[in-house]
Order: C-alpha cells, then structure tokens, then sequence
C-alpha cells in the first residue's frame, strides 16, 4: 500500500507473459463463483506476450480434496483472448489458475518453416533448432530423451545434406515430441486462483411446497402433527414437487406470544408464531411437543423421501424471550437500562416477541459457534436443505463463514436465502454462499418489469453467483396483484415462476386453492393467516388449480430447458401484454418457448422465434407442442402468430422440434 | 488458496459494514486509476450494513509524501452507493480507502425521533441515549467531554420533567457534538487501498510537432543541426504546438545500416536510421556528432522553453550492432551459434540494424537498472517528455516496473507508447503507467468508425488508464487515406484529431505541405523517407495548410472544452457522412460542437444538438459561431440545418453560448 510499493522489483524478471483478466470473477475474485454438480465451467482470460513469440496457455483446476492439480490447454479465440472449459464432476470448492510460457521451441519452429519457405540460408536455424532439442532433451525421460537428443544430432549433422536435415526439422513426430516438453521455468501465473463453489443439482432445479404442519389435523381445532402430514405426502409428490418446506418446528415462546391476525395480545389458546422460537421444551434444537416427537419426525423425513420429497427446515436465527439461550448467554443479547432484553424493531415498530442476537457482542465467536451447531445438528439428522429466515438482518461476514465452513464438510445442502431487502444486500448474501435466494419477482407484473429483471438476474455478473428462487406467494406475502386476480391469474403466475425460473415455489394450499383474502385489502398479509392461528383447509374446494400444477412440474421434469435459469433468452413480440421467451439444455436437445398473456383478457400478437440460435434449421418448417393443451403448429420462419385467453389458460408453453414429415 | 482458508475466522466478527466495490478500478485494483494535476477524482463505493442501523461513510485519500491520511464523508446516492470526490493537487501517487461503521447514535436518535413522535413510553430511550453521551465524553476532549456528561445527566435526571429530557434529547447543538466523536472501534475498511496516479497537465493536453533536425540545414545537401533547428522554433510556436518531438538524437551504428528508401545496402554518404542506436561515439546516453554537441542540444531545449514549447526525445530501447552495450554487456543479448549477435525478427523479416536485448537474460536486473539510467540520465538534462518506441516488444513487467520508479521521483514526466499493436497489449502498457499512447485513429476513416472508437476510449475501464494521442500521421505511417486524398483531407484528419482527443501530434512538415507520395502506394511507408535520407524541405511550398493549423490549435488553447477527452459526446445527425460531436468544460462554462464532413463531396444534414446536457436553456435561442470561419448563426432547439463543402472547410467548430439578445 505504501509508496515503495511501486518501485519493488518482480520476483522473476524473466516471466514475459501477462495473465490480466479471468472470466467470471465476483468482486475482484473476493467470492467464488457458482455452478452445480456436472455443469460446466468455462474459464477465459487475457493472455499475451510482448513481441512476436509464441505462447503456451493452461487451465489448472483442482477439486479441494484433489491433491494435485490437473491441466488444461487453452484455445485462443483470437484478440489475445484464450478459453478453457471442464465439467464439475464434485461437490464443494474448487480453486483454478491460469499459467502461461513463451514456447520457444514453436516459435523456433515458425520461423524456421518460413525462412525455410523464403528460400533462406538454415544451416545456423538449424543448430538453433537442435539446441532447443537438447534442451528438451534433459527435461524428458528415456527413452524420449535419448530420441530427441538423436534428432539434435541430426539437425546439427554437417555430413548430411543441409535439405535432409531441413526435413527432420519439419517430421511432426519430432515436432509433438519436442512440444511435450516444454521450457516452464519461465511460466507466469494468475495471480489468485480463481473459486468455484459447486453445489448440489437441487441448488439449481428444485420445486418447493410451503406448508404448515400444525393446520393439517384431520379434524378441525386440532394442532396438526408430523403424522397428520404423512397423509399429504402422496399428493404433494402428485403435484410434482420435490422439497416440502415446514416453517420453523421448534417450541414457541409464550411471552409477549401474538395472536391471530398479529395481534399483540394472544389468548391462553392461541399458538403463536413459529419464529418466536424457543420455551421452556427448548430452542433451536428441540420440536415443538404439539407436531410431535422426534420418532414422527424422523417418520416423516423417511416417508417424504419415499415419495421423492426432501424436507427443507426453516432457520430462524432469532429467540423468543423464552428461549433458553436468552437466560443461559446473557452476553449474546442486548440490554435495556432497564434490565430488559432488547426485543426485535424498526422504529416506530416492535416485534417484542422476538429477541435478535446481538451481532456485535464480545462474546461473537462463542455466538458463531452454537449458531453453526444449529445447522450441524440438523445435519446429522438428515436435513439437507435449509430456508434462512431474513438472512439480511444478520452480518454478512457471519454468513460468509458460516456458509464456508458447513460447505467445507457438508457439500451437498443447500440453502435459500429469505431476503427481502435491498439488491446490493440481496445479492451480496448469494456472494456469501447462499445456493438459492428468494427475489423481486413477487411484484414484477408487466411483461417489461419481468424482462428487465430477468436479465439482470441471467447477465454476467449476476448470474454467476446468484441462484434466483421465484415464489409467486409466500405466507408473509399475498400480492396486491393476486388479490385482485383471478384463478387465471394464479395460474399465469405460476407458469411465469416455473419456466422463467429453474427454482420455485409455492406457500401452499393458499396458493393452490386461490386464497386473495387479506388482512387490510391492499396490504400483503394474509387474513387469518397461519402464523397466527392453526387454518382448518379443504384441499378439495372448487377452483383450484391442483391439475394444472401437476402439469406444470411434470412438464419441468421431463424438458431439460426448464431445468436451468441463465439458458433464458426473451422473444420479441409486438403486444406489450405479451411475454416470450425461450430455452434450450445446452445440446439443443430439448426446446421451450413460453409465451404468457399477463393481461386479464385475450390478446394476440406475432412472436419472433430465432430459430437457428437454437439449433433450428430456419429454412424448414418446425413443429411447436403446446405441453399445456397438446396442441401442435406448423411455423416457419420468421414471426409467427399467437393468441392467448387467459379464461382457457393465460400462456403457450411450446415444445419446439425440428417437423420431420412422413 | 487452499480449501482452510474458506473456513478460517474474519479477525473482528463483530464488523458488520460491508464495502463490496470501489469505482473507479481497473483490473481487481492491480493497477492505479490515471488523472491529470488539477482533475477530481470522484469515488464512488457499495457500502451497506445489515439490519436497519444508520451508516457513516468516508473517504480517506493521502498523496504519496503526506504523512496523514484525510478524511471526507461520503454522501448517499440511493441504492447503497455512496460517493466523495476531492481534487488531486500534487503530481504521484495517490491512495484512497473507503471505511465505515455503525452510528448507533444516529440510529438510536431516528429511532428516539420516531419513538416520542408515536408518542411512545421514551423513559428507557432516554436513559439508553444517555448511555450513548457518556460513551461519547469518553472520546472527546475537554470542553466538549463535560458538555456531554452534562448533557447525559440531563437525559437521566429523574426530577426533570420528561417532556423537559425529551427536549434535550432533539437538541441540535447535542446531536452534532454527539456525532463529532463516534465510536470507530469496529469500523470497516476496504480491503485495499486504491492508487491513483497524477500526471502533469501536459499529459492530458498537448499538441505535438515532430520533426528530424537533420532536414533542416539552411542549405540542400549538408546534415542538419540543433543550430539549423533554432530558427524553426518562432515558427513550430506560431502554428501553435507545445512539444517539439525528436527522433532519437544518438550516434547512428554502420554495421547493416540501412540505405536510401530502407534499402538493405548504403553508401557512404547514407546516414542510416535514427533508430539504429549506437555507435564508436556512445549509444543512448551520447548525441550524434553531426547534430552538435551538448552546448547545442541545451541552447535548442532553452530556446524551445521561451517559445513555449518543450523538447520530446525519443527512447528506442534497441542497440546497431555497433553499440558499446554490444560489447560490453554481451549477456544482455541473445547469441546464435554461429557467434553472431541475434539482430531483430519478425520472421521472414530481419532487421539486421536492430538488436534486441534479451529480456529473458539471466542478468536482467543489470539490464533493467541500465535501461532505467537511460531516462535518469535525460531527465539530470532537463528532457520532461519522452516518447517511447515499440514498447510492445519489451515485457509489461519492465514496463511496470520502471514507470513506477521514474514516477515516484519524477511525477512531472510524460511518456507517451508507440504501442501499434494488438487493442490489449496497447491498453495494458497504458495501465503499466504509460502517460499517452498512440491509437488506431490513424485508420479510422468513417464517421460510424470513429464513433465506435471514441465511445470505447471515453468509457470505463479505459478511460480511467489510458490517454489516447491522435496522430494522423507518423514519419512510418502516411495512412491510405491521407494518400488517395487532398488538401481537404488533410485538413479534415487534422479537425478530427486536435478536436476528438486532447492530446494530438503531427509529423512535420510532411503533414502542413500535405505530402502524399508514398514509396510503394497503398503501402504505409513515404518516399524518401527521412527516417533513411536527409531531406531539405520547402516549408513555404504552395498548399500548405500552415493557417488553419495555427487556427486549430489557437483554439485549442482558448477553448478549455477541447483541453480534454473523456467529455466528448456524440450528436446525432442524419448524413452518415457526417461525424458531430459536443465537448463541455466540466462547468458548463465553454462549449464546444464540431461537425465534420468526412466526405471529399459537399453534404449537409440536421444535426440534433443536446443543448439541456450542456446546461444551455433550450427554451430559448442560443448562439453557435464557427470559430473557423468567424460566422455565427441563431439555433433553436431540436434539429439545426448544417451543410459543408470540403473546398471550403471539411467542419464546423462551433462554440455554443446561449443567445443573449440586447
């Protein structure tokens, strides 16, 4: 940092080649970049020598619990811009390196051929040549060693006429000999190696069900319990989801407990919200006596396994004033001067039945710890996947270690961050680690806002670290746009979560049944919501759109496009209330075009299909499949036409192949 | 690097601010961001904490020699950017470091506001604010610690009505002395330092005149001296330049020296190249005998100073064959076997005038310390600009290296990169330190690719590192163009290239007499070349375009819009034959818009000037006066009529003043 700084000498003069710039990188390579198990990495960078001579370019990578490293040669994509790419075939993190030396030998070797071409004398190339050959000579083994030092003496042999000795330069075996042993002392490296967090193939395709245990008892004013839940499980898995997320399970605190509708005065039955973990049964660790015991719970992870079905449990880090922490790590808390726990605001409002940690007490390390020990502890109970509730209230360094650490051990859990705060936050959480990250797209409601977005969310750098989770409810949130929507409407939304987005999902069965009641008409909350009170529902009313969310993630399963999020490319199309887009799985096997009318009434337009991006040979006609109607059209190139009644479904989703007439 | 590391614990976990980007940057900070003496430097940083408690930002910035860091605050501009800017008033290097903390005064004053505004119970709050002043008193000094201990009895003081406490707690004068001493113990800083590098104004603006005073003897036939020279400065300062640029002055090698028009042969009365350093005279540190000696040189630099203009010399880092380094220091080259030195190559060609030291040499700290005595020496002689001859062909890391050093004692000099090479070496020997570098404007001959261009040289990343010079021609560089045009042409490359970019350059007096023969045509090389053969020139030949240079670059120095690059601004216009564009002091108080005509045939079209950017009322007339041709025309908002015969001139110089009739 200091001035002298500037005037210090190079370790190694020598090294000529330049390494200056390595894509993706986040942050000036502070965070590691994402991918999931087998997709491909591919690494570029800027490489170059001064002067005419030749480079040599590697890709080094290694798996952290590889003990050595491996080597790729790079391929120059001309303008001094070299690439690489390698398949990520394990969990965890990943370190790559670009490395790079002037190859004299090949630029001995140009030169030569040229000269030679140009009719010029050789007879002292040659002896260059030949020396390069020794050289080589002493870094190969046998019998290598002994073949390139016999074509030295060849190319240096006076006796021999100078054009035979001119054709030994120029045998290709030589040639790849002589390559195979390149001169690396001289070889520049990267400065940093680059990171790469590879997570598990649930971080990025994955379908979540949201429910409450507590209100799925069989009959109406029970508290529901692990084993009422078991009966739901084959219709979930019916439904097509593959992560059923139970809000947190742990016991509720009973002090300043709230009441329905958020009440700030509960009655003796009232039970309470879920996120005012902990009592006098426990805390973070222990289950709610009302769901269950650890047999049912343990019965119920078994069977939803069954049934395809990971359970997600909810992390909360935050305490009831009944938590025992709160007695038993005073210095993990804040205190009032009036000897009172500092409860959660955002002034003027209170959440007095939830105490934070208090981030920046003396004691952090000892609060780091027994926080992990939460995430550890669910681990070795076979939870893999993890909903972190308002990550953005936490530090950011907290997470960063936090999410490093469990990664370190446990590569294959996944973790969703709950943050619904500023982009900068938001996005900086995905930095630190988090595998999935609730969004905006909740209140993007206009084929241009949703556009906009989603190419904020698929561009460089975005995409490289953040994995965007479309939610189009969630039981915090009921948008104004649902409850003045209709059962279309939830369906538009659902199909814009499940194609625009690989991740999703669903607060059920508030989704799926079309609940639009609120609290305060406008406002987002819920009315009778079950953070509050335990809901009696019928899974079975008239409107609800169960079939067609089966359809919907049956279709995600079987179309690889729909499995990925960055594979996105939007379509023009020449009605504003008409949203189109496309993806293709990397090999053009599989290809989806979505169309979705967010208008409440019919609408048509003429969608431009680029066609040859994906592999499609415009000069043919193609067939598109409507996956939602099985219905099939003929297109041909260019734009083609559409129309959309929202009273029979509100999009297209199109299967696009190749037509091959009979 | 290795996998530890992702789980190791930050030094001070209870550090909650994150500062995640710093602009501008260059690289992941690796090289310093480039402004000129007198230039702001504005910063601009992502700076967030979680949860909801109020940030301070600040800006600490220290110039290489100052002993103490300053400190600005930084001002929020929305979405967590935070910004400060500061004037850079000493040449060198600069640090600059974002930090921030938690206010918790700040915050717990909103939250205080907010609370007693709802007309909450503020007792505790009170008491907690107090808590807050005697923390405060502890870090201030004496009167101020009393004041607040006073002030934190006040808040506590039972006897005191609390509407009376609730009145002291608003009290601004408290607030801001409360402020004045936060508590920094857990504050945030970015993790390192950004560099800036200053450079003289001159690096920023300049005109240049180049010129081989061995062409100048008053009479055809004998070798030209610094004496002949004299008698040029009064002119080269009339046409209004102010860096009077000279090939390489040293004594010129015999071995391989070049003839007439580059022939491999010479006579005895060929002077050979310039460029072939050194001689039984000296090499880089020595002045060729026939140019005079150093009496002659120092009159040539005193006399250029009076006139304004300042001597350039040329660094070409290459020895002739006959250069004493050659023999002095034969470990800095390469050696063929045959015992010969290795001249440069580019095979097929060869330059057997050129040796090239080896730059992989074992002794390249001798070699690196020599070559850096080379600009010691010029600088102990008063020579302030250098320009620097194929960098390219000499590693970065020299480069780097060197620059850095000179810099660091010599901040005033300017170094200007003759890198005609590929886009990223060019640019990465410009973030190495370079001052200015050549561009491809020589080969930019269209409106459409002279907007691509400029708008890729004006925007981040390269405007932050590199400066471009626009040289329409070099004494190795006579463009196709400038060939197959006219009089028209020349003064056309000449508008665009004193007008585009601040810092120009011409080569003399090919370009003013408008020379267009080339040695082979189409090829880029002149007809008896000087760069080979003394030439005896007639400055005062018909067509010359000696008037309008002057004009121009009168302008220049009156206009300060045109005194720098990155403030140009395409306009719109209807005729893609036709280039328009504005430049604004960053005052708004001088306004440049230029339309040229980059056709040899008369054209007009509508010019759509964007008066608002340039803080021009656009309700109202304003005035636009061709500085060239001293007519002035009354403009309305929206499209203007432009229309301009290249017979007359190939542009219009527009200065743009809002219209002020009497």
């Amino acid at each position: 940092m200091e001035a002298s700084h500037a005037r210090s000498w190079p370790s190694n003069g020598r090294r000529r080649v330049v390494i200056s710039r390595i894509l993706p990188e986040i942050d000036d390579s502070r965070f590691p970049v994402k991918r999931a198990l087998g997709e491909t990495l591919r690494v570029r960078a800027h490489v170059f020598s001064d002067g005419h001579d030749r480079i040599e370019v590697r890709l080094r990578y290694r798996q952290q619990a590889d003990p050595e490293w491996r080597e790729l040669p790079m391929r120059e994509l001309g303008n001094d811009e070299w690439q690489a790419e390698f398949r990520l075939e394990k969990l965890g993190f990943y370190d790559c390196q670009v490395i790079a030396w002037i190859d004299h030998f090949v630029t001995w070797l140009e030169g030569f051929h040229k000269k030679a071409g140009a009719g010029e004398e050789i007879e002292v190339e040659l002896r260059i040549g030949a020396d390069l050959l020794d050289a080589a000579a002493l870094r190969a083994p046998e019998p290598d060693a002994k073949r390139l030092g016999e074509w030295a003496a060849l190319l240096r042999n006076p006796s021999l006429p100078i054009g035979e000795r001119g054709l030994v330069a120029r045998n290709p075996a030589l040639t790849e000999l002589a390559r195979s042993f390149p001169d690396r002392r001289l070889e520049s490296m990267s400065p940093f190696a680059r990171r790469i967090l590879v997570d598990p193939p649930r971080a990025l395709f994955s379908s979540w069900y949201e429910l409450f245990p507590r209100s799925w008892a069989a009959e109406p004013g029970r508290h529901g319990t692990f084993a009422d839940c078991l009966r739901l499980l084959p219709e979930i898995a019916a439904l097509g989801f593959d992560v059923l997320y139970l809000p947190p399970i742990h016991p509720i605190g009973s002090h300043f407990r709230k009441g329905k509708n958020n009440s700030v005065v509960s009655g003796p039955d009232d039970v309470g919200s879920p996120w005012a973990i902990g009592a006098k049964e426990g805390g973070h660790k222990a289950i709610h006596p009302a769901l269950g015991g650890w047999e049912e719970f343990h019965r119920l992870q078994a069977q939803a396994k069954e049934f395809g079905l990971e359970i997600a449990l909810d992390i909360a880090l935050q305490c009831s004033p009944d938590h025992p922490y709160v007695r038993e790590h005073p210095g993990w808390f804040r205190w009032r001067p009036d000897g009172s726990v500092q409860y959660a605001e955002n002034p003027p409002k209170k959440y007095q039945d939830i105490i934070p940690f208090d981030f920046e007490c003396v004691e952090w390390r000892s609060l780091w710890e027994e926080l992990r020990s939460i995430f550890l502890f669910w681990i070795d109970r076979g939870i893999r996947i993890f909903r972190v509730d308002n990550p953005h209230t936490k530090p950011m360094a907290f997470w960063e270690w936090l999410i490093a650490d469990l990664k370190a051990a446990h590569p294959e859990i996944v973790l969703l961050s709950e943050a619904f705060t500023r982009p900068k936050i938001l996005y900086h959480l995905a930095k630190c680690g988090f595998s999935q990250g609730y969004t905006y797209f909740t209140w993007r409601t206009t084929p241009a806002e949703l556009r906009e977005y989603l190419t904020e969310l698929t561009s460089p750098p975005v995409r490289e670290f953040f994995r965007p989770s479309f939610w189009p409810n969630t039981p915090d949130i009921l948008p104004a746009y649902l409850q003045e929507g209709d059962r279309s409407t939830f369906l538009q939304r659902l199909i814009l979560a499940a194609t625009l987005s690989s991740n999703y999902g669903i607060y059920g069965p508030a989704f799926e049944l079309c609940i639009r009641e609120a609290l305060v008409p406008g406002k987002e909350e819920y009315l009778d919501s079950e953070k509050y009170q335990l809901r009696h529902w019928d899974w079975h009313a008239p409107g609800h759109i169960k079939a067609e969310i089966a359809r919907i993630n049956h279709i995600r399963k079987t179309h690889r496009a729909l499995q990925e999020t960055n594979n996105l490319r939007f379509c023009d199309i020449d009605n504003p209330q008409l949203l189109a887009y496309a993806k293709a799985s990397s090999d053009h096997g599989d290809v989806i075009l979505a169309v979705v009318n967010m208008d409440a009434h019919p609408q048509s337009g003429w969608v431009r299909f680029p066609a040859e991006e994906f592999g499609i040979d415009s000069r043919k006609p193609f067939q598109v499949n409507d996956l939602l109607t099985d219905t099939s059209y003929i297109w041909h190139d260019g734009s083609n036409y559409v129309r959309l009644d929202p009273a029979v479904w509100p999009a297209h989703l199109f299967w696009v192949t190749q037509y091959a007439p009979d």
